[in-house]
């Protein structure tokens, strides 16, 4: 059995005011056409589907459509959880009615209609899937009726053990699991709030699972284990994924080989350093395709006006600038001894703008910061 | 066939600030009972499934374990649309899934991912059903490619047309639909912009039916028509709906007969009249339930301090309390030649003060009034 393991879609997600439907629409295309040429048997889809916990309308239709073509247009097995940024209950709309076509959705730890428990496996042709939704440590701790549960790794260990009192020999096992893997490095565009800390669990407690695909970090070489990977996501969500290689990783359970296939770059990014002159040069800017994502690293310190309208003149996808060699006349870290010499908040305010922005208040703003102040004390 | 006829469920609303999740469940677990009861052969929900378009992880939560129950517990066919409270995209989500299992949902006017138009009837037993989800006379221009399409009367006789091209002789035809028929009664839980105007629909449009489920209206003798009827809510939403007798209807295609089947109030509403005096003796809230749902109408015209806390130690669930007879010394109406006489804002809203409250400010008001007035003309 081929098994095609992706994650993190994230639909809905945006790059700073860029929505990125376009991309996760053209990357989901690729990883169709992957499935189809690799004649995988199933797609494995390991949490965070959507962005948010409550979704746009339209972030709900481009999902729909994506899971309609895989399972029921290209009738392929289709298993899936929920990730730390989907709505359990939201995602999970439906789900009693999709395992007739082979659409396994596990959300949460409990109970179904039908009396089983979320942990037993699904299995499908030589292979036994534990999915594994994203939740907390009192969800399990009420899943398994037990209070001692306060880390996910405790939790963690319970959910494998149930696994593990499942296990059929002679059949793959197969964990789906959207959680963070000590050790394992991140990006800027995961939560950090839910990595590291007391939400690490040990790469150790799925040694007796055949493949775990993962879902939660963002580049498929975060964790690079014998037997689990996360196959990171499908588009880039950061500056910091600049040189990620997307993908997805194919898990063949005859062979035990795992095969990491790469997507193309939907729309390419770009990381620009160099004067305003020197990046608004045609010779500079023909080499960026119009619809490239640019994240300009600018070099000149002085202010300059319209920048923001200059540079989209040549990059009309700029994303984001930063000052490398920050700003003329500005200190990073204000000095509080100064600030301290100031004896009334407006020279305080004043001396704060300063030092760091290199710029005196003008009169109308002296005016307008003085208006604000009495407001605000005549409200205390 | 015998169709049970449901609708405007509403699950999320409240009545003011208490949730009726309990009253819904137990209307519902009537309903339930009575399909069993009356052996019906397929079940159908008019729109409003939800109460607002964006519904809590908990109204999400309740409504799926009854569309589990009736569903896929009890394996009887369901029929349902969307109304102009659901959003149809989020509750159309895994529509695609459920038709396997007899669950036939609508949401949008549109092409489905088999290449069916949305009004191509659901055929079940011996009869037609043609499913018309809530939708704007834009939808239907573009359903149609008709842009002279502009009120919903309009519209709905293309729908009918349409849905009439499909009949098949011998056949019961059932239309289930979320609109407002022009000479409907209505209540104030309904959403009044929708209801009348140019969203009227001519009930002599639907004549070459046999039975239309209707759904928007919640009074089922809002439209006491040959073959037309809205099934009402199961639970009461205003008091305007205080001496609604909420029920379902039941309609069977061999007989053509329709019979309305009362619920029972899952939880009283109570209208009562009197003075604080009055209602607080035993005799009189000892008649009540606890657990009713109390209007006040106060007989008293003085200010009482603490009024609401007395009141709901004899009737804990006090919705909402009416001065019948107006407040001591209050205007309902100021008089404009009065506030007129007052040159400044702040004389002008002291007289308004003094007409509607019957109360003069005091000083601490004037000085807030003052400062507040003082503000707003800084900020002009």
């Amino acid at each position: 059995m081929r098994v095609l393991h992706t994650a993190d879609w994230h639909i809905g997600k945006k790059l700073y005011e860029y929505d990125l439907y376009a991309e996760q629409v053209a990357a989901f295309e690729q990883i169709r056409q992957i499935a189809r040429q690799k004649k995988v048997d199933a797609v494995v889809i390991a949490g965070d589907l959507y962005d948010r916990s409550v979704p746009s309308e339209e972030a709900v239709s481009v999902l729909k459509q994506m899971l309609v073509k895989l399972n029921i247009e290209d009738k392929l097995p289709l298993l899936a959880i929920s990730g730390n940024h989907d709505s359990a209950r939201r995602l999970g709309v439906g789900d009693e009615w999709f395992e007739h076509n082979q659409y396994f959705l596990k959300t949460e730890l409990g109970i179904d209609a039908k009396g089983r428990r979320t942990l037993e496996p699904v299995e499908l042709g030589n292979c036994q899937f534990f999915l594994v939704p994203y939740f907390n440590p009192k969800a399990s701790r009420t899943y398994f009726e037990d209070d001692n549960i306060s880390t996910m790794a405790q939790a963690m260990a319970k959910v494998v053990a149930e696994c593990e009192s499942y296990f059929k020999p002679g059949l793959a096992h197969i964990l789906v699991g959207h959680c963070f893997v000590a050790g394992s490095s991140h990006e800027d565009s995961e939560v950090s709030s839910t990595v590291g800390g007391l939400d690490e669990v040990p790469v150790s407690l799925f040694k007796n699972f055949d493949y775990v695909a993962l879902g939660h970090l963002h580049n498929h070489q975060a964790l690079l284990a014998d037997n689990a990977r996360y196959a990171g996501s499908p588009v880039k969500f950061s500056l910091s994924e600049l040189t990620n290689q997307k993908g997805v990783y194919i898990y063949d359970t005859e062979t035990n080989d795992r095969e990491f296939v790469p997507l193309k770059d939907p729309t390419p990014m770009v990381s620009l350093t160099g004067s305003l002159d020197e990046l608004c040069q045609p010779a500079k800017y023909n080499e960026v395709a119009d619809q490239a994502f640019v994240f300009v690293n600018l070099t000149d310190r002085q202010v300059i006006a319209n920048l923001v309208e200059k540079l989209r003149a040549c990059y009309p996808r700029l994303v984001h600038i930063e000052r490398q060699n920050g700003l003329e006349g500005i200190t990073q870290t204000p000095s509080v001894e100064l600030l301290k010499e100031a004896n009334s908040p407006l020279k305080m305010t004043a001396a704060f703008f300063e030092q760091t922005q290199g710029l005196t208040l003008s009169a109308a703003q002296q005016d307008y910061l003085a208006q604000l102040l009495a407001e605000i004390e005549e409200e205390q």
